[in-house]
């Protein structure tokens, strides 16, 4: 047997069925018009943004980095939550603007970002976090061509990691950012061509869930980012200091202590130095945000029994929920935490595996389960599906096509 | 270093630049309208299903799995090409017949069919490859509804595997097909509701490149359909051998000596047990038929170094090519065959790392790769391109969107 990763705070039962949003997911499903369906829920994600600004400092500025989840309804709930939007294509901002966010709450980072989507940008006048010198360079060229000085900040790669990080994006060999050791030169440059400064973005590592590993990060993005303002000399408006606030997917993970992260922040906030005694800092989630507001639903077809091991056969898959199959980044496949959304409350007594319909062996979203009695007919929820999900999995794979969505 | 893996035949260079179709890869991208692009060589489609003919006894029908690549003027081309085509979902069937495609030619496995789906096939006259009890009483009343006798077929989980592939979908405990000691009763039943019977379905794996594995399978496979076919006492109208062949991917990796196997099979037709004699016989290629005659084209954005490593930063990454990014059923990601399109033919010389356009360390399409000195502007081929890419990739990840693709 494999156990099922922890089932995230907030979801509860009525005769049985798990509710979300107030109401039981048979019926949101019926409202939907079916299966497959991702549900967000709006008490989720307002909860999660109140208990995380009652953690942070006031001065901290919450963005939100909407690779996680780009879902229309959701992204527009977003904007009314927090204070900024970072964004990694021409494509997202496009629909971070349909979404109502504003240009000046915008920043765009990627390591390679096109010409025409540096246009975009610049028209837009969104911020663009600067990754080389020779994107720069193509940045005050879009500037010059459209006659507007355009808002940069650099992208830096530190030289260090954030320890314990589901996936490292600083520290040694990077094709993210400028190296440490070149933004000195970068900014004065970027300064004397006349572009308006908007400061750095340390970016180091994502869903790590030891608060002692993202205290250290922290502490260490704003030594490097008061070397660097020094070095530069010309201030520093704006402070991206990353994200890498994780969630527990998996058995035995602990929630991030976010109280104690905000309490070490608001403590260095209190001893800064004087180089960063005006700037504005952010902090940039994506996951953490949306990932335990969802739920992914799927519907049993069949209850198979195979040489004695039983097979729940789902109207899903992975073509919904790559991540939750194993297939995106992870070495070894560990289980989501997944449900039996009408017997929500009961005990669980079958060994189960939960496959998707695809054609093929990589389709799990549960391994050796075990889980409450289920049959065809009955809904099984995947839950931590707020991030990555949808927009992150192949939908088209096998002629299938996407999942519905709905906030609720 | 890692090495790459070995570029397919039928490549050239023209003043050292590669050639697909007649065409130089530039000219493809300029008619295209740009990058990332897909190309799949009709020449390459007509020659490989050439070779595969003169190599297979001429008793053997072949069939093209769609789920390999759906593209919609490759999957015409192929229609001029098979001799059937297996489908994998209720989407895929409806791509086939626009794609010209009859239902007698087609037919349709699958783990999870709903029922609109079976009521869908059953309509169009296609064979559906039963896998389960309870989905041949699905059928069957679906055909009552409809007044027509499904065409149907049962998927063998057979008690063999397909020793070296890729993915093992036969032997043990599966969510495919119905168990080799159920199918005689099952198969019994079927006949007696009046269904039109059509005979077996046994696919056991996919991607081996040792013929004799393959040959064994085969073997296994006749033996295992005449014993159930004698059980069933119905004949053997058709029988599915299923696939398996695979391509070389990765450094070291030989191409299937498909002439040994279709000379091991030959020698098997000759000598047929009587219930077999009649049957009609196919193979079901997906990846064969198609994947090496596609190369994916992605242009540097920008050649970067960061703490001495190179980076080739391309506008494609894993959002279309998920496999050759390692997150595709892959546990240690290997190097697929890359190449710098522009300078085909020259001396690699430069030790880099090609990355996608993607803000996520996952992006990756080369590793520690020594190839040709490439900048800013140049094109950047991956092979083995044409199966289980653009379909089987998120291409909505991080608001990119899809590749184009063409067939030349």
């Amino acid at each position: 047997m494999k156990p099922l990763g922890p089932i995230p705070p907030g979801f509860t039962a009525r005769n049985g069925e798990l509710v979300i949003g107030g109401k039981i997911v048979s019926a949101l499903v019926k409202e939907a018009g079916g299966t497959p369906l991702f549900v967000y829920s709006r008490d989720l994600l307002d909860a999660r943004m109140a208990a995380l600004r009652a953690a942070m400092p006031q001065r901290l500025k919450i963005h939100y980095a909407m690779k996680a989840n780009p879902f229309a309804a959701l992204l527009e709930h977003m904007a009314d939550l927090v204070d900024g939007l970072d964004i990694a294509s021409g494509g997202e901002l496009d629909m971070a603007r349909k979404a109502g966010f504003l240009p000046g709450e915008i920043s765009f980072a990627g390591p390679g970002k096109t010409d025409r989507e540096l246009l975009a940008a610049v028209r837009a006048g969104v911020t663009l976090n600067i990754e080389s010198a020779a994107e720069a360079r193509r940045a005050l060229d879009g500037g010059q061509t459209l006659g507007v000085a355009p808002r940069l900040a650099i992208r830096v790669n530190p030289d260090f990691e954030l320890r314990g990080s589901g996936m490292k994006m600083g520290g040694g060999a990077k094709p993210f950012g400028v190296d440490q050791a070149d933004v000195p030169a970068l900014g004065r440059e970027i300064v004397a061509a006349g572009a308006r400064w908007r400061g750095l973005h340390i970016y180091t590592g994502s869903q790590a869930l030891d608060a002692a590993a993202v205290i250290e990060m922290q502490g260490n993005v704003l030594a490097v980012a008061a070397e660097l303002a020094d070095a530069i000399g010309a201030g520093l408006p704006h402070l991206n200091m990353g994200g890498g606030f994780g969630i527990p997917y998996f058995d035995k993970d602990q929630p991030l202590d976010i109280a104690a992260v905000g309490a070490a922040l608001a403590e260095r906030f209190d001893t800064l130095p004087d180089g960063l005694q005006a700037t504005e800092f952010a902090i940039e989630l994506g996951r953490y945000l949306v990932g335990e507001a969802g739920v992914y639903l799927t519907r049993i077809i069949e209850r198979k029994v195979s040489h004695g091991t039983t097979f729940l056969i789902t109207d899903g898959g992975m073509h919904h929920q790559l991540a939750a199959s194993g297939n995106f980044g992870t070495v070894v496949r560990r289980n989501y935490p997944v449900a039996i959304a009408g017997r929500f409350d009961a005990e669980p007594t079958d060994e189960v595996n939960v496959v998707g319909c695809l054609c093929t062996p990589l389709d799990r979203l549960a391994d050796n389960a075990l889980l409450p009695r289920a049959d065809a007919g009955d809904l099984v929820a995947v839950f931590c599906a707020g991030a990555y999900g949808a927009s992150a999995s192949p939908s088209a794979f096998l002629g299938q096509g996407p999942a519905r969505e709905i906030l609720v």
